[in-house]
């Protein structure tokens, strides 16, 4: 059994754990953080299971489930929030989890692979679409926020209506995007497949669907269960170390929610597959911009839990940076260490930003 | 005859039409309509002119003439609009003319040639030069905006000098280019010109000068008129639509100006010629940008109708955005269907944005 | 003697004409503009100094001396300024060194050496690396103003402590950048330092350390003593010329603090040498950015100056249109007499514009 199941297997530990700490009374900010540990292995299992049964469905319906449940717990942990009103915490963790990709996960990558290989270098074709893609993803996204911020006086409804009409507009692009990388243009993406099959660290059998399905149901449940107690505790357990909602969801959850990509992304750029470990990166940052935002809206519409686009400005700051430098730092196919090291300064600046920013 | 030729043959009946519409009081709706469907011949064919004088009169006289008459709908609607008083649609229709060759005429080009051919090749050299102008003159049109919102307080006279002193430098900007593209440079965009020569359906003669100026200054006086009944009832029809002047301004107009350049660009894209494409709709928007815009202010200024470059902020936001997105897009020299798609995409999503925009 | 040194050593008879000027109370507009040519001949000389002991002393240490003194006069500048308690003149020339090296340096060298070599080409890897260094540092640096500027009500210490913050990650990210050139990736940096051999006008004997270090002494004393001058005699002069502070410290000061940086950058770009030219205006700008800012910020704060990164938003604009522009037109690789002009025309559009703003 490799270390990484190892540790798995110590952190599931923490399922009975929170709950014993939520039903005893141990404290807000004891389920809030052994709720957060316990997410990670049962976030990383779904992972692998999405791709166990992807493989066997073939790659139309595979591709469709990736698309669909890679960025689950995430989607779970967002829908969990939103029924209980915490709108704004969802809204910072949707571009908390933008800039964490293309920052952190990115930066991460970047840094460790740069420090044993010189050049490392990754097809900018792909990273050119993805790139554009992503760029008008957070435009549509911060549409609305540019919107209210340059004309006072835009009633909530005009807001909600205009994201109800992005967000359909961006699930559109998405499903786009995904007749292009798996019907129209496979080809661009074939080295990436070639990459994720050798990445595979054990010879690979025929995996058994069934079992893999009820590992993913399994799975899925406790992440909303554990959503459950992570959520409920976020408010008292945050305030208690002197955290905004703000922080909290811009970079506290995100951590949280990605750390299964975040752990792929940075093993495979060590084995000098930057292709894959950027197409993690960004594949998950253009997900939830195209995907698990929209859907969140649409959610939101659907609860009664009027969930706009309209974020705090400074978050549109923040991610129009966060995409510019990532643009201008993957666009000629190559890395080095110190573009990660560069990429790491931007979500580190950013993060003491977010820190200071009061509300 | 070619269908096209038809078809415009038709819409020219809108002339006698749209001059009923408004000597018989059919209503102001009624006047817009007709008036707009007529303007679409004549400016195709005032086009049409402007290129073939430009055969025979050489290069460098027939590059300037294409030079200053190729938007010359725009300007002669502007210019009638400014008399009028119109100076909000006349600013907007700046921007909704920018936004509208980025983003609507390259992203159908883009669309309709990828869904013919899988990957479409231009010249990246000649896009860039242009890219680099294209963000000058945006900027440069956007400072005074830019400086008006980021400072409270700045007098009406300033903002006028300024607008003024911007509209110089970009006329002068203006005709550097010209003196690149066509003395200096020439040679960079040789394979424009052999497109635009291929692009030509029938076998060519020798134009008939004096016929073809017959044909500008009839279709010039005719716009001119036209556009007189256009302005007129803007106000009243667009306000029976429910639509604001900002989404006239934007939206509407430059489509009707446009209407042109969007038929030249998709047309010759669908025929696998993105290098001449992409320079109508990107030297379309640099012409409005670099030429248009300032001369609007410098008339503005004889006509005694103060009209400075400071738009409405979400309009910065919106151009700067159409800017961004079609840089990244055409700086690769490639194109696809889904980089179609994302431009119109972008469109759609600003489009709705200024549906809902208040004011 | 070359024309160069003849001129050097006539501006050095301002030395004594600037005492003169303010001992015997000759005005404070002419203290100021004899203050001002004083330091051209002087931070000429420190350049050298710094340069020749730079090669005795190995590249090493050599580069360190020239990342550290490279903006040696600049520094000398701001810290007096700072130290007499003009934090806006002195956050304005921040942005206005970043500003006039992007755009005014390398303008000037893109135009002159474009109008002798019809296209000149230099090495996008470099460009790119600098590019997003420059990226990183100067959003780091503008960040404190986004937040201020998008969420009313920051109170002055938190911006203080997260300008602080900002600063101490600049200066780590500026070390791994020297790090990064003379270290781990030299072998990019080789065309340069060939460039720089070359570019020497005579045959080179081995430098007298001693000599060249007394020069850096003196010349290091002189210039503070100059900018005392310039700095008492700035505001009375330049309220008599009618310029605002901003203006100042935002066109005029860097003028005088770069022009050395100028002079080199033109003379080499005509020599068709642009990868030192580009290295030096842009290298300049990143010292700026990554190392003079950050050191005024924490100067400020052990002077007991409180100099925060709060600055005027509409520099914040300024900076990143000239990052923008700059890097479309660099990141090809390629340069030619229009891309200069652009530069140029971008830089005298935002003097327009900083010459009218109010404040």
């Amino acid at each position: 059994m490799s270390t990484k199941n190892i540790i798995f297997l110590i952190l599931l530990l923490f399922i009975p754990i929170s709950l014993a700490a939520h039903f005893l009374e141990w404290g807000e900010l004891i389920v809030f953080i052994t709720a957060g540990l316990a997410i990670l292995p049962l976030a990383a299992w779904m992972g692998a299971a999405t791709e166990e049964i992807a493989v066997v469905v073939g790659p139309t319906l595979g591709g469709l489930l990736n698309a669909t449940f890679g960025n689950a717990t995430e989607l779970i942990i967002a829908l969990v929030a939103l029924k209980a009103g915490l709108v704004d915490v969802v809204k910072a963790s949707i571009t908390g989890s933008i800039i964490g990709n293309l920052l952190l996960v990115m930066g991460l990558s970047m840094l460790l692979g740069g420090l044993r290989y010189k050049e490392q270098t990754f097809q900018p074709i792909v990273a050119r679409v993805n790139a554009a893609s992503m760029n008008l993803a957070v435009i549509a996204i911060l549409l609305p926020t540019a919107m209210n911020y340059t004309s006072k006086g835009i009633n909530e409804q005009t807001l909600q209506n205009l994201s109800l009409a992005v967000a359909v507009v961006l699930i559109l692009v998405y499903a786009l995007t995904l007749l292009f990388s798996m019907k129209t243009h496979a080809y661009l993406y074939d080295v990436g497949v070639a990459d994720i099959e050798e990445a595979e660290e054990e010879p690979h059998e025929k995996p058994n669907v069934l079992l893999w399905s009820c590992v993913l149901l399994v799975c899925t449940l406790l992440v909303a269960l554990e959503s459950e107690l992570l959520v409920d505790s976020l408010e008292v357990a945050t305030s208690k170390l002197g955290l905004t909602a703000l922080f909290t969801g811009v970079i506290l959850v995100p951590i949280v929610g990605n750390a299964a990509e975040h752990a792929t992304a940075v093993t495979v750029a060590m084995k000098d597959k930057m292709d894959l470990s950027l197409s993690v990166a960004v594949g998950s940052s253009m997900q939830i911009a195209l995907f698990v935002a929209p859907v969140l809206v649409i959610a939101g519409w659907i609860f009664g839990q009027p969930m706009d686009l309209d974020f705090n400005p400074f978050e549109l700051v923040a991610v129009t940076v966060a995409v510019l430098i990532a643009n201008t730092i993957s666009s000629d196919g190559k890395s080095n260490w110190l573009e990660g090291t560069l990429l790491l300064a931007a979500y580190t600046v950013l993060g003491f930003a977010f820190y200071f920013h009061p509300v």
